[in-house]
């Protein structure tokens, strides 16, 4: 049976949300921020040494990095769904190669420079304007390449959605998505879709769920 | 025939490392860092719109995203070798699927964190002792895993190590390199093989290359 090991509003939402979408069985392993450095729990030290989440333990493999989990239970409980055949000539396989690293190789970096040096105040003024073009630079790129698009790469859901939703739904709390309507509208259609659901309703709240949002 | 699109003193070296260790004809378009602002010109935003380095273009395609290149590169000229085989109980698979991750999704953002808090003298101050648990932590990581090691998977040189190169080379200028003996040694390895300098030829000097430092 998979375990994974669920952090609250973290990274790990987005490989629960894929095991509902795989339709396999698993168990949550509960962590739990703590309430005033929002930091992890030194539990999660005894899980992987780097104490952070996720974490999956299957078959007597313990894997961590969430790309690295996401090709391993797309590759194992996928059946041929959630990516692209792996042709070198092909668009598709392209482009889910460049969105899996995309995500936390680039886009994730503006986003927490601009959490980092938030709570510095006036002294991390002066990188406010090299956080914030960044992140105009990347929101508006990935805002460009939804258009007239429903997923990150061609027709249905893929590994480099689950990788790319939580850059999308951090940068709708810290970041611009709010300017970007593909954005707004991509968001909105996953969140939407009966496995997410599902997933909010194993593992609790979430921060970034906007069904938790007036209006 | 292959493009890289090379900014000096980034994450390309390691590319144009892979490429000499594949063996295959390349070319390269050379970028320079504005000697003031150290940022890539505008000229890489006709190459792709994010305007940033690597990218390649080859046989009608651009490729952005380091690890979306090394795992392009492997693939179509890597003859099997620079990566293990898609066996997902295979232990140097998984290992191999964590470092490419690992590299850009958890390694470099306390590097990044630690260059950009920098800028901000006393003002990033309390964000310091953070920053420095968390590399440490990065760090730590991966030196206990390169003990007793040549490679970061298997027993020959592969792509995770060509997308660690740069976390390990960045680390010794701004991290916490120096503290662990087995990065040191891994850096040295590496940057001696024969088409690490052959790579530092053809692209020029290289801000982290161990041979230009003194002693």
């Amino acid at each position: 049976m998979i375990t994974l090991h669920h952090l609250n509003d973290s990274r790990s939402q987005r490989v629960l949300w894929l095991l509902e979408e795989l339709g396999v069985p698993y168990e949550i392993a509960a962590y739990r921020r703590d309430a005033v450095t929002n930091l992890a729990p030194p539990a999660l030290k005894a899980v992987h040494p780097l104490g952070k989440s996720p974490v999956i333990t299957d078959r007597g493999h313990t894997i961590a990095e969430s790309g690295a989990i996401v090709e391993y239970l797309v590759r194992v409980y996928g059946n041929g769904r959630f990516a692209p055949a792996p042709d070198v000539d092909g668009d598709d396989y392209l482009q889910y190669l460049h969105w899996m690293h995309f995500a936390e190789g680039s886009a994730m970096l503006p986003l927490m420079l601009k959490l980092y040096v938030g709570r510095l105040g006036e002294g991390g003024a002066p990188l406010a304007p090299r956080i914030d073009s960044e992140l105009h630079n990347h929101f508006a790129y990935m805002n460009a390449a939804l258009e007239g698009r429903s997923f990150f790469v061609g027709n249905d859901l893929t590994g480099a959605d689950i990788q790319m939703s939580f850059v999308v739904e951090a940068g709708a709390t810290r970041g611009p998505v709010a300017q970007y309507p593909n954005l707004l509208s991509y968001m909105d259609r996953i969140q939407a879709r009966p496995a997410y659901r599902r997933a909010i309703e194993r593992g609790g709240p979430y921060r970034f769920d906007q069904a938790r949002r007036p209006g």
